[in-house]
């Protein structure tokens, strides 16, 4: 009971944190009616500012880490990822009024991985003095991959034997456009610009103090996105809603387990176990939907998009971050 | 006459201070033909970072400020709001070739408040080391809304009488409109975001430390644009340049006295009564032309925009902001 | 040989430093295929900072400075942008398959001076902590608009020996197209406004602290247009390529040698030379293509755009500013 009211209280801090507010700002303004936008131009380069700036903390913490640990956080970010789209895919084809297609393209989009969510998560667990192993955001593309190739080779299976229209997958041609898209180029570009070159004094003098700033208006932005696509959520059957509301949380908690037993293992930290829920939780916003839309042409993009802009990614951030932080503070102890 | 000297010895080196030698300095590159242009998305992020900013300091004050201390400010900027609309609306009226509809939303406009301006006022008197009321930028909305559904009001009291075709004034949309602009809505969001949650830190390491930057940025942009709308305001009658460049002073004047009766009778700070002036003598230049402009669609832009942004503002920054100043150290002594 | 050995060990250590790592990281990613860019909006942003930075650095120093000692290394810089335009268009003439109107219209662009270039030179001579008099930034025009005047010349006088449609040129209206374009006009504000005005507290505060961040930034953009515009290379005669390779270093080694007769008769300090170098090294970005594409319309674009921004940059910047810095070693001793 104590231990509740004490998560319950944890809770309400937490969405008094920038990061937290922020979102949840922005849902509300836009749910006023607020004509307050933010530039994309702003919105393409805060994202690039913050996946670099996590990619070069990562890249330069890499080239002093043991990389042995990394294997098995990175093989159970590779299951998590396949797993949440396994999932996702036959319980979303269970739920009635759901076409096949776009229920499978919806559990790809789940089981990627959101780059804003990953700074937010970095910036919430710093600010509550939380140490993570630096080279855990570089988990980011082993899950993120993997999920979304997973989707596009099961929409296709499911075309082929309902009608012969799937073609079969090539799968590299998945991962490179992966690998490409703006999210992941940063992240990696700033991984070995980390890695390779010495950018400790612009990235104190930069892209770290703008971090928290910048994140607080991705943040914002995020928020009036989210109330934009509710619209386009409405048009579609009412358990993608509920699907995105429960999504996050049950991917968090299994790669949450998951991470535990790397932590039991091979003494993977607390910080890094949470970090990988709030990576599993996420579900992906920039990279992935061009992907899902070149990947499974017929499903339709107001379902997977809707359902993670709108809900999923609040869900993800305002309640998964705090929900898993919570727990690894039950689980591991103070 | 050592006043008279003193004052312009200060006036000249207000001249000097960043704020407003990049106005100046915007006036004079686009004067000199400079294709120098600050693209529209940076416009419109700064805007929004400055208002921000000064509705969380708002906000993180207002939560330990005695309310009862601005409700006379409040009260006065309201009467600021809808007295400067009447006597702009009475004065253009009387000048020749001026058409009616024009000239009201002239006043409107000149009685309503520039967010931009408002953050250039703060910068001034911080650097001069004069103090006043956090909670006295929130007066911005008391003395904006007032004054745009006055003008509205009029302009169709007036079209009604004429011929007709004014319509019943519905004064909720009109309040409405003026609350969902981008400026309002960026100043009141951080005005509840400093309220209600925590946002030091990041308004610490991000949104203060930019803040002098950034309105430096704004300045320049708000000069080359002063500069580029004196054609327009060539096209119509030369009485609304007049007019230009005598309201805002005017106008500041007036919130000056009624400042002063509120610093004699509930000691509202001389940094408030130069503030409340500094608000008074700004036009509009965000929210509030779509909202004439939809309120008043028989109005011509022209007259209103081109007078505001070429000469309005201007005067209100580079010579408003002096003077109040100025006149707050002869009246409340250095 | 240890000289040599040296040097390569210098210019290994050069790659890794935030300048030229990022750009080098740009190629790469562009190389790779991904699809990150950065908004236009960002990259005139940023170019706009750094040059007003640059310029008000310039212009605070300049207050305090002997001008005198200036008039040597200006009347050098008018020299080497004449004749860095003469040698390339009459070397470019002797190559085959090279249009001569292409050939004027690039010896121009390459005579021409690059501000981002310049800002980069700036932080890697401060990183490598060696002072130059901080009115050699100022040197820029001196340099730029005698070469672009001088092309659109040369140009014309072939046209008429040609077929008589070279018409007399006006010299005046190219000064004028230059000082306009938006690299020089805010290179001469930020001097005008550090001359003039009392900016240090936001230079402190704002353009300082965030020059290199920003630079970084603008390096990595120059490196994804750089392999953008290869292919645009590619359509037009392969000796542009050798051109471009070739011409920085020339240029930056012409304008060395006259830098150091200014260093032996009026004291010009090593650091000076090194920036003079780099600035003769570097190919117009910004203000250059347009003022070429009005004054030498027949001439192709993709010719000298495209041999500038994909070979000339990369190479006076990566190649280039490390060349110099270690011949000024070499010459002025440790």
């Amino acid at each position: 009971m104590e231990i509740l009211m004490e998560f319950g209280s944890r809770f309400v801090s937490q969405l008094q944190s920038p990061t937290l507010a922020f979102l949840l700002g922005g849902i509300l303004i836009a749910a006023l009616g607020s004509r307050l936008t933010i530039p994309d131009a702003i919105y393409k380069f805060i994202v690039f500012m913050l996946l670099l700036k996590v990619g070069l903390k990562g890249g330069m913490a890499i080239g002093e880490a043991d990389i042995g640990a990394m294997l098995l956080p990175a093989f159970f970010a590779v299951v998590v990822g396949c797993l949440t789209v396994i999932i996702g895919r036959y319980t979303l084809a269970l739920l009635p009024g759901i076409r096949t297609e776009d229920g499978i393209a919806t559990a790809g989009l789940f089981g990627a991985v959101s780059g804003s969510t990953l700074a937010a998560g970095t910036v919430v667990l710093e600010s509550e003095g939380i140490s993570y192993e630096p080279w855990a955001v570089a988990l980011y593309p082993f899950m993120d991959i993997p999920a979304l190739v997973l989707a596009i080779v099961l929409a296709s299976v499911y075309l082929k034997k309902k009608d012969g229209t799937g073609d079969k997958v090539a799968i590299w041609p998945i991962v490179k456009e992966s690998l490409q898209g703006p999210a992941l180029s940063a992240l990696l570009l700033g991984i070995a610009l980390g890695l390779f070159t010495n950018p400790d004094r612009v990235f104190d003098t930069f892209y770290e103090p703008l971090f928290r700033g910048l994140l607080s208006v991705l943040m914002l932005i995020m928020g009036i996105e989210a109330y934009a696509r509710l619209n386009e959520l409405r048009r579609v059957a009412h358990w993608f809603a509920v699907y995105a509301a429960v999504a996050p949380l049950m991917n968090g908690l299994i790669a949450f387990g998951l991470g535990y037993i790397a932590h039991v293992l091979t003494g993977f930290s607390p910080g890094g176990v949470v970090l990988l829920a709030i990576i599993a939780g996420s579900s992906s916003d920039i990279s992935g939907p061009p992907t899902l839309r070149a990947g499974i042409p017929t499903a339709n993009p107001s379902s997977y998009i809707g359902s993670s802009t709108s809900i999923g990614t609040p869900v993800a951030i305002a309640i998964g971050i705090p929900l898993y932080i919570g727990l690894a503070q039950l689980v591991f102890g103070a």
